[in-house]
């Protein structure tokens, strides 16, 4: 059959199957709490999963979460606290009756624990560790006395490790005799007698293997093993780079202290992401729940980063007044070349952040990027001088202005790659984070450049 | 322990740790390239990832990248055409002697050969299906026959299945007699007679229960079936938001035909992440190693869709120029108004394409989030008007402009908010992916109403 043939499902289906929460579920939800009937919302959520209703709860409005949640009373699962974003989180926690939240958390695994309180406030974050059991408590507090970020805070401490001399009938045996394993795992890690780890066997292959075969001889070929401390971004990228599935966490003195596996790596890579894009585009830390005054806040100081470099940019214009009072085709022309810079700047800028977080722009190939920006910023320019030149002759019908029009739009085209590249690597040197500040910095030169090589050109040549 | 009390790696050992690919070692192997010292250029090879030698491939020139992969001859490993980008990729390939091609593509599972020359010319497509044995080209070419994108191109055929009615003793004893395990799985598919999946048994929760326990009676709560047609963005979705390990794929009659785990997903998540970033500053599909020529290609459409805007708004000024020519101020002022609103718009088009993304923004919240960001517009556009009419007070010492200047910052602000989030929702009715369109305009929006809005305000006002 061909490719062509197979019949691709209709878009309304598509958002069936795709969608859990469809807008018309969320409507019966909330008219099930407005009407107080406690029977019918929970058997509307019963079919969701956590995930789902924490979205929900996400997107209605914060006077129908109370209702609904109160309604909900007992119902209310740990495992939504864990799916609910940072800002929403905190509010449906108040909402909880102290015995409705001792029970949620209670169900909940040590990692998740951790996730949920680490960015609360203290009284909060007491009243859930209170409820703990002793166990569960020491884990959660171990793994917040790691640095925010860090594998430590990541990592589960329950895993399944096997001494380095055992066969796989031994491990079997083990494993079926224990009565705490963990909920989730893919690996017997094996250890040596001072509890370091040396080798990964999956499951599959302990399967797939006679009871007699050594461990050691069937450990996986990447094995990868993750200081406590390390970043967590560090951490999602070597899930990313090599495909882990499970990684064991050590200690400084290399003991194997607990394991990392490969969804909540997933987690921190779509936040990486997440963070990037934001970043990129002048918006802080923020998400579609918050209110209007914490969004505000969050906007106003790139807004104001912004309107610092706007003016640099007008204070260049300021100069040549009295060329434009002249020739105010200079005024209706100049926002073309200081936006298409923007534009190829932003471009250029886009491609060497990203670059820079998957690790693909490195010290090897710098100059060989540059000078590919700057080239590619040179063909670009060249052709929309000679677009421009033909734009601005036919609508001014000055030779001289169409000249001046095209020196500008190459010009400003050359450094917009020329500046898009090498300030986000500059930045990256100096440890800071070039998607949160190369866009004002890099629009700030092409501003600056397209208005200074337009109007100073069209100073000397025109006049 | 307190968490600042602990010591984070500085800078330099993060380094070390993180990437197993640095400068130095690039620089030692091109070297051995060089002087054509075959035994060191494979020695220094010989630590490295697949995905850290395709990452090497990608960096160096396309001159080196000759040398070396004939140099390295026959140590050339399959999996490392596979973590290839594309554009490499073929070039590559090019390099490879046939029996080398050959060895390489015959050691990669089904599922990584489909994903190798599912964008390959026909010719080369046609060379390494040649070079496969029957059974696996067959699963190569079933694949190939589902749609680009679908969960049929991602999944892998071979699964681990048990009948519905066997207990944990018979899944293990069938799993441990079976020779043709697939070399990674994490649950034992569960199917009716008819072969329709009906439930995941987790290898985890296998080696946990006695051998007498029902399989039925220990399937995981979470269970999604894939549609093989599905978008395979639908199913990195759904990995994400469920936290799933693998997923059974069915075709139209329900039946099991394969399954799909999460590093394939987070391949897909990834690609999805880049994509989205990459449409949002206009550049279209591309990678670092891409040609001068390639990437002036991919840029150039969308830098020229930026031009016919800034046209646009430089038409709307021409309808000003008699007031221009009067108060040169206004040409000095005027490209602010029109920057703030292009950047609050940015910001506004960001979070909602992102929250479109993971279906955050949906029928159910999307009135409230408009309702959000336009007040967020004027709250912003209040405080910079102030600001912006202290500026133009004290630059230009004129009351009217300074009142001018507000008024235009408080409408293209309160603008800005509202197209910034309309016209990525209606792009995405439209099934126009929000991301690839909305920039462009919003930008035109803002620069139209920010130089109507400040230049018309001037010629009443001031004339």
């Amino acid at each position: 059959m061909d490719a062509e043939d197979q019949p691709i499902d209709t878009e309304a289906e598509r958002d069936e199957d795709a969608y859990a929460l469809s807008p018309k579920v969320v409507a019966a939800i909330l008219d099930a709490v407005e009407e107080g009937d406690r029977e019918r919302l929970i058997a509307l959520m019963e079919p969701l999963h956590a995930a789902d209703i924490a979205d929900l709860l996400e997107q209605i409005h914060s006077d129908e979460r109370r209702a609904l949640i109160q309604l909900y009373d007992r119902e209310f699962d740990g495992e939504i606290l864990s799916e609910l974003e940072e800002s929403v989180r905190e509010e449906v926690i108040g909402f909880l009756s102290p015995q409705v939240l001792a029970e949620a958390v209670r169900e909940l695994d040590s990692d998740d624990v951790v996730d949920l309180v680490e960015f609360l406030d203290e009284p909060q974050q007491e009243a859930i560790l209170d409820v703990l059991e002793d166990v569960d408590r020491a884990a959660v507090e171990l793994a917040l006395s790691y640095p925010e970020g860090s594998a430590g805070r990541l990592m589960q401490s329950e895993v399944v490790m096997a001494p380095e001399h055992w066969n796989v009938g031994q491990a079997i045996d083990h494993m079926r005799s224990s009565d705490r394993l963990p909920d989730a795992f893919y690996h017997v890690i094996l250890v040596d007698p001072r509890l370091h780890p040396i080798g990964n066997v999956s499951l599959g292959r302990l399967m797939a293997s006679g009871r007699d075969v050594p461990l050691k001889s069937i450990t996986e070929e990447m094995f990868r093993v993750i200081p406590v401390t390390q970043d967590e971004e560090d951490v999602a990228y070597a899930f990313n780079q090599y495909h882990l599935i499970s990684a064991p966490v050590v200690n400084e003195d290399g003991r194997l202290v607990g394991q990392i596996t490969i969804d909540d790596a997933m987690i921190v890579l779509d936040e990486e992401h997440e963070e990037d894009i934001l970043r990129l585009a002048g918006v802080g830390e923020g998400s579609l729940s918050d209110r209007v005054v914490e969004t505000v806040k969050g906007r106003f100081p790139w807004l104001a980063v912004n309107l610092v470099t706007a003016i640099m940019a007008s204070m260049v214009i300021a100069q040549f007044d009295g060329v434009i009072a002249q020739y105010v085709a200079l005024a209706v022309l100049m926002p073309i070349v200081a936006s298409m810079g923007g534009n190829a700047g932003t471009q250029s800028l886009t491609v060497a952040v990203r670059a820079i977080a998957t690790r693909d722009l490195t010290g090897s190939n710098v100059w060989r990027v540059i000078r590919r920006e700057v080239l590619v910023g040179l063909a670009n320019g060249l052709a929309f001088a000679l677009l421009m030149a033909v734009v601005g002759y036919f609508w001014f019908g000055s030779t001289s202005l169409a000249i001046v029009l095209a020196a500008a739009m190459i010009i400003n085209l050359v450094i917009a790659g020329l500046a898009g590249t090498v300030i986000p690597v500059v930045l990256d040197r100096f440890n800071v984070d070039p998607a949160l500040a190369s866009g004002a910095f890099v629009t700030t030169v092409t501003d600056v450049v397209g208005f200074f090589a337009f109007l100073g050109f069209a100073a000397v040549y025109l006049l």
